[in-house]
């Protein structure tokens, strides 16, 4: 039904732009694992709420998120967490004429074809707002990670337009992501970025580009085999991000001039590890990590909202009609969904865990984690 | 687990390389729809198996499938259709050293980090191979899709390495795609890609390229909002195919360098229908369909099967060994992967569309169907 | 993971008995249902709410809930619908002892084996408190189903301890039900199982009983074969309500000394339909319903908490510990189980009638619902 | 769609009375667990096999299970284990009549209401002979919780019509149960049973009764609280069994009549673990285990296939019609349903089990399996 993510490690979604909050309920997370709303999920609101800098929408919301559930003492109790976030800043009144008038690129038609009603007020239920509890759920994700596993994620924006950063890969950090506004790490294209979004917003227009995310430290061997391969589980999580239109891991579509000969990731053994000399496929095979640093790439058109008119027709009467956007708007979204691609990634690493793992508790024997090589 | 897709129309998948059989079990189709192993299936079975081709790898499978349950009279009974293909062309045998030494880029290291053990036989359960029971599964679903809905689905290789046909989305048939062995519809670039492919098999290399997808006349309002976006679907199916590293939809990645305003799919009104001036987007906004056509790409990495020395370890010993492969491989999976595509597509609408229309009856009453707009 | 329920309309449920909230996201329901949480959930929570009668837990909770997501103006929007009820009469501090020392058959002890933590405040995830946002949930069900298919639900308290009421299932109304605070519609049964509670409740101890259910108006053909038969549905329902202790169909455990001959349902055609001339079956055959009323029983067992000393032992001891417990207690839950497994039944039901025939709209044409028979 | 059954131990089955194969799928089995079909499964499918004795339907099948994926070389490899069991004894054209005629308390009318269209030879997929697979399956799961946790199950023939055996629940062993055709562990009663059912098949009639159900050796601490309560996932899977009327856990139904201070389960520490004094609630408290045995009633209604004539209708003409049944049938299906129970009781087990402790391997360590208390 749209709603929940994951199946071991879920995750259930509610809320509107517009409505009196949205929230998320996180089933499966194990227990005894210390959760503070400020210190552990706060901090990525923060970096995906809109306002934060004067590349961003206008839109005030401080997104302050409340457990509801699920957390006793300063500790996750095994049962259902649920996380709220109050809408403050409601301008309902805002979107009368899209309630009749589609907007390009938006889901409102497509809202109304599946659903014969939409809530148009900011989108309703499309908004790009509803991914705060996903991002919320995803702090949670991360912790858990970080204390099973030691897995670190980092995403950044990689190009806007035609600008592209050089960024290395296996030394990024998220210090340096949050170094800049435009959380590129590579700070002379952060600035050309920072400038083209600054300019386009003044034009009305938007911009589209590519976001990189690193995972790193992922144990060899988790992933299941054939339909929810890690890397499918991966796609379907970022597809489902606003914008985002494509996806690849590895070398992805740069790769397919290579020959295979080229291309392989060969075997070795370093620190009594098996590894490989090179990691053009990005660290899962088969659906499956391999111990090498997960890496993909996600490309997001331009944000559909411009502040321009555009040709639209009346779904009542079927009428042409001139739509003249008004309001707040991200002239480009590249900046707002690194924290949303980290949470994401999170929660397919978290689920895939802890089917494989369980969720008796958040740190595993030695002895059960180790692969059997 | 892995074994399953889908939750309206879901597919469980068994089988390995080398055992007795494979086979699939379809949940939620339908009753009385018309169902022949023969007329229905078989025809893209025939298209996926190896040995159709010069190009293709010679390993002889004729991939008969045989209906188990869930048809009656010839027609679907509404409960579980199991379908069967018995693997004739086994030789376990001829994997007597991947047991221990892992080909690069397999999911030979990664199965037996996940699990401890695994069937060297044939890659086992990581074989593409396992990809013939979705494909029968697919040529159902392709079926309920069409008498449903009247949709069509046609994919078509669109690059082998550096060469890329040219081909009209809009007017490409199925009838076209089949004219030549690779499966591209450009003629002139399809002789090309023969003779790339020719020649590579030669030098026991490998490559890699582009597949593209098609699907007309989805009705407007298919989809999930949210988690289960109809394109975020379609990606895990599609990243779940072996060797696919990549997806984009509508002009993904060639995309993010156009600005929103050059990028949005403006409304007109023809013939009654709400439809778009261009289709950037490809089909679906807000994870639901718009009515237009839905296309993607899916880029696949070189086949990592090559028949050259590589360097590898032994998993026991942690020693480094040289793999020198034998046997049969394709060099360029792309034209067996063409089927596959059609048959996860298919899989994805079929569950979108029952979990909107239900399953009582394989054709819906228009009232029913007609979007509420 | 234990937090949702049903498949195709699927309810989350979160929250604990002293947590700010507890709360539901209902994902499938059909858009366009009228919907107001005053009018449309308030009374059943108001019917299972504490403090309603001398013979319930004087706790006063006055579970007013709240929609925060899915409806616009009224109606459903087809996504995501959230409730939430806000906790007011907080105690946290009446429940020290049991921290360390578990109440006998309450489930205490079995969450801390689970998860090594619980919040023992009111029972926290464990209380029977948790079941409010199922009983909201379970009004927006009936609704459904009330204006889909006309379905209609009545349960009603048939015996406590040992004095039973004499109830004709076909004639039973819910207006019957509640027009006596134990919801026994035989008024002189009713006033002798509220002279006994009120004994017993005076005594400190407590009681079980049998609440029996009737839904009419199911059409034939509601239902899944096998795994998830909608008696077995039913089953896990109620077996999942607190201090549930068993339940049986039709006839069920008085059924077992029957001969087929007496027991079998004979058909017959009556008004155009197919019918039984018996129904001891109650109403579900195969698992799939046959139209005529389905009806079932749910054994209790007596109330956990008792006014009186029990012998415990301390968990990070393992010393013998007295238990004496204070506060508020229901000396008997059946009256208030009631909306419980109205709502339990509701959400079984329309789980199914989507299964079968979607969501996309409450009211579907006749050509579609009409068996094809 | 009711063909699967659990989540993280997931069996999906397929198959008729008489089609060419039934079968299942299991998903989510750890790896390397020994198994064999001969030594594991073939016992358990010999347990429910018709032709067994003179009390049981003189079919021949002899169920011979074939595993076709996820084992090699002996052990389980982790991925999707196929098991298939060829019809060798098909005999569609001894339901003729049946096409249009229901039988009375079978599933003909209600799968006619749901599909449209039934297999009707043997009943198709309604037929008690689909749960063949399930018995295979659950031979399976008992394996694994044996391996993992030491648990052992026990399924018996507690009462037969009126008669009841006397049979203590704390040393029952299977070897007793298997000491007699009718698998009463109490001999005298088991004699009489036998007679009774002997003169009720002469006499074309049929018989219900109880069976009961000990489940031993779980540990504290197995279950998931809420919607997915261990009692009410193994009450749904008993329902699902055919001719299930009803289940109740511990005292259940008998309980009803006690106050809570008889009721209650008092706890003490014995071989340093906490107990119960007594264990009328049945091993489960709040949905999970609490280590005392796991006990539980299944109430069988009589088998509704009898050899005399039964009025029925027409589904064509709605004419009313007399049916004579033909043909071989289980006057008692309880001796044959004790397998069957044993299966469901291991497969909800074994799921709820890797959902906490995750199916990494079979056998985990001490250190994770100890409840945190």
């Amino acid at each position: 039904m749209g709603d929940s993510f994951g199946e071991a490690f879920r995750v259930t979604n509610w809320g509107e732009s517009h409505g009196p909050s949205l929230g998320c309920v996180i089933s499966g997370c194990p227990p005894l694992l210390s959760l503070d709303a400020a210190l552990d999920i706060q901090p990525d609101l923060n970096r995906r709420k809109p306002g934060q800098s004067k590349i961003t929408s206008a839109r005030k919301e401080d997104d302050i998120a409340v457990i509801e559930s699920g957390v006793y003492r300063g500790k996750t109790t095994g049962t259902a967490i649920a996380i709220r976030i109050a809408n403050e800043d409601q301008r309902p009144n805002d979107y009368a004429q899209i309630a009749d008038v589609p907007r390009p690129n938006h889901a409102d038609f497509t809202y109304e074809a599946r659903y014969g009603i939409r809530d148009p007020a900011g989108g309703g239920r499309s908004s790009n707002r509803c991914f705060a509890p996903n991002v919320a759920a995803g702090a949670v994700a991360k912790k858990l990670l970080r204390e099973r596993h030691g897995i670190e994620i980092v995403a950044f924006v990689h190009q806007v337009k035609d600008i592209t950063g050089n960024v290395n890969l296996d030394t990024v950090t998220q210090h340096a992501v949050e170094e800049n506004i435009v959380r590129c790490p590579d700070q002379e294209a952060a600035e050309r970025m920072i400038t083209l979004i600054e300019t386009t917003k003044k034009s009305g227009d938007s911009l589209g580009g590519i976001v990189t995310c690193v995972i790193r430290n992922v144990p060899p061997g988790i992933g299941e085999p054939l339909y929810d391969k890690l890397d499918a589980d991966l796609a379907k999580a970022m597809i489902y991000i606003g914008a985002a239109k494509g996806i690849d891991f590895g070398l992805g579509f740069d790769g397919i001039t290579m020959t295979g000969s080229e291309y392989n990731d060969l075997f070795k053994v370093e620190n009594a590890q098996v590894q490989t000399t090179t990691n053009h496929s990005g660290g899962i095979q088969g659906g499956i990590s391999n111990g090498m640093p997960i890496y993909f790439r996600v490309a997001f058109k331009p944000t559909a909202t411009i502040l321009r008119p555009q040709q639209s027709v009346n779904l009542r009467t079927h009428e042409p009609e001139i739509l003249q956007p008004k309001g707040r708007h991200d002239p480009c979204v590249l900046p707002r969904a690194v924290p949303n691609i980290e949470a994401m990634a999170a929660l397919v690493l978290a689920d895939h865990s802890i089917r494989k793992y369980g969720n008796a508790a958040v740190c595993i024997p030695a002895e059960y984690l180790r692969p059997q090589l």
